[in-house]
């Protein structure tokens, strides 16, 4: 069993919260309210800028200059393409960019966000990689889920396109890229006395994420 | 005006939020529901580490070899004096340290706590220190405002205690040592320029902080 | 008068040591012993990733998203471009990047690199670019000057082509740069108090800079 | 073995060039220059503080409460005891406080501090105790040492005191409980494919104490 999964298998139910979330089968059957989704969108540009900030920290903070660069096409690909791609999407959806630029941080976004990179900063590179995985590797695997799934509803689902994005296989490389390194920072770093820290680590990360979701819903009419 | 009086002012409705919350009025009148200020105790526990960690850190970042002292100083009471006294105090509450220690931390916790540590990382002593304001000086001003108030019930308020260690000389000292401290921080590193960034670090930790309280108020069955 | 001007004006002599050095005299003159040139280029790939690391760094710490795109295009550009020019430069010296990757960290390199990544983990961003500006700013300085000199030799000087890199429009415009970023974060966080503070950093990390020439001189013969 | 008798068999030269330096032979014989001593201890005084961030950072960095607080003792230990004997005993050697505070920190004190600070952010708390021990063990094997050879000159010998205080039952107890420190460590974070950074570490570590005396010897007339 890879690192990951061990990670996953002593999680499971924490796993499940968060990756068949309501705000999740919501994207699937198409039913999510509209002002959820945006509300998500309008938090996710700033979870862009802190999770580039995380990548920033493990460049810094690598082993290798493998790892640093690495980290670093991260970073460039986050605030270069993505947060474009992500304005862009946004806008389809109605939301400015500087409606986004004055959004008020929500507490769910700066509970995830500071304790991945506060993460970073008090452990290693594999602490660090460890509390970014829910995020990286979780999206992958709703992404693939739902876009296998008999259950996902493919017409008139305005969340298809979301849905379409994670399954993808550029998303997809993303994801397992992030897994393989996650694989080899465990093989260099991983002892047997800390996997229950770094357990502990995917767990909190994972509950954070699912309160993600859950911010989305309790804010639909915002 | 003093620094401190101007956060305060810029931040005055989130201020009230927190220092006036439901959670405060309910240790005022008594009627704050016991499984609250348990759940609330429990937290407090794991979240008195994280401050310290806070206050560690500030020593590392300290100008000075005063402010070192006076960090360090507070990281000794902290992890030396206070636990042991909130562990006692918990004791009268039927709350066990093995209890405490094995509790999940809440999110409210993690939130509030990651974002002080992690813009101690990002910033300087004065972004760490005013992250840490609305905790230090806010349960001052609370204990003396309730302590003095003719609406506070002082009798059978299992409540009273709380309140008056807090309004108590020995507290006053220390919320006034901070207010002391960020004066002469802002002093040697206040721009005009930097205002509205600690401001904006003012109120999302004073938000985090009205937060911790409702997090109690949420679980008052748990 | 700039703040990097005054920085400079308050330590003229350091700052003299430092951009004259015997080191770049000989660059001038293509008296240079080789060998003093060739342990100077192993010890700068080393220094080139510990730069590229205080880059990350200040992405991390960024005050704005368009600082954090600026930090991350020079930690691109370290990691990507100048590393490649730089074994492809040292390959000309005959100096393989084998024998780059197995040298000893020379302990003048030590102390400026991790002098200026701890000077921007303890302060803020301010403090790290005043930290990194000897460097960046000090060799287009150097190659401007010497380019223009009358005195620099121009005929079978080996170090003519490092020259003419420095004193290039390329490099001039990221000098340029640097000054210019530098002169918007102090006028977001420069205040009297810090002065002092700010230009003992700048002092110290010339003082450094002016070390690892000396460095490169006394192993001529390594 | 342990981990520590590891590192040191990994880097028996290095250790022997620093531990064995003709600084400490000085020492022993009571004929190192009354000048080199005097830098030293100037210097001493700066890394000192220095010392003291690195074990606060430590506290921040703790895995567990109990390494927190074995942290923090050592910071206060070193702010409050050690620092106030420093300059009692660099009073004896008629050099004041005042001087000690105004001296100019010497590029080899930067070095290694830096280096240790840096360590301890770019790793974890295992990396930031490897870089710290050479300091802490190796002045209690030098104390130890040189308090039971037969060659060490107890008559008029200026440097016995010195001697005497890390061969002292005291030190040794530091310096013991700082090996047991980094065995529980090792035993919780060591990986085999770990063990070559850390003996890196460790090795650069000593070599940049070994230059700290030698600065002192090269300031013997300072």
């Amino acid at each position: 069993m890879s690192f990951f999964e061990k990670l996953k298998s002593a999680n499971n139910s924490v796993w499940s919260d968060y990756t068949q979330h309501e705000f999740v089968r919501g994207l699937q059957t198409g039913t999510l309210p509209r002002g959820a989704f945006e509300y998500y969108l309008k938090q996710d540009y700033l979870f862009l800028i802190h999770f580039a900030r995380a990548y920033s920290l493990a460049a810094y903070k690598a082993d290798t200059l493998a790892q640093m660069k690495a980290a670093t096409a991260t970073v460039s690909a986050l605030i270069e393409t993505e947060m474009a791609l992500h304005v862009q999407y946004c806008k389809e959806w109605g939301i400015s960019e500087a409606e986004m630029q004055k959004i008020e941080e929500a507490p769910e976004n700066m509970a995830y966000t500071r304790y991945v990179l506060e993460k970073g900063h008090a452990g290693d590179i594999l602490d660090l990689y460890v509390a970014l995985s829910p995020c990286v590797v979780g999206y992958g695997e709703i992404g693939k889920r739902l876009s296998s799934s008999p259950e996902t509803v493919t017409e008139d689902n305005p969340y298809l396109p979301w849905i379409e994005m994670y399954a993808g296989e550029e998303y997809q490389e993303v994801s397992d890229g992030a897994i393989k390194q996650l694989e080899d920072l465990a093989e260099a770093r991983l002892t047997e006395a800390r996997f229950d820290s770094l357990s502990k680590t995917f767990r909190e990360a994972s509950r954070l994420e699912a309160a993600f979701w859950q911010m989305g819903l309790d804010h639909k009419a915002a």
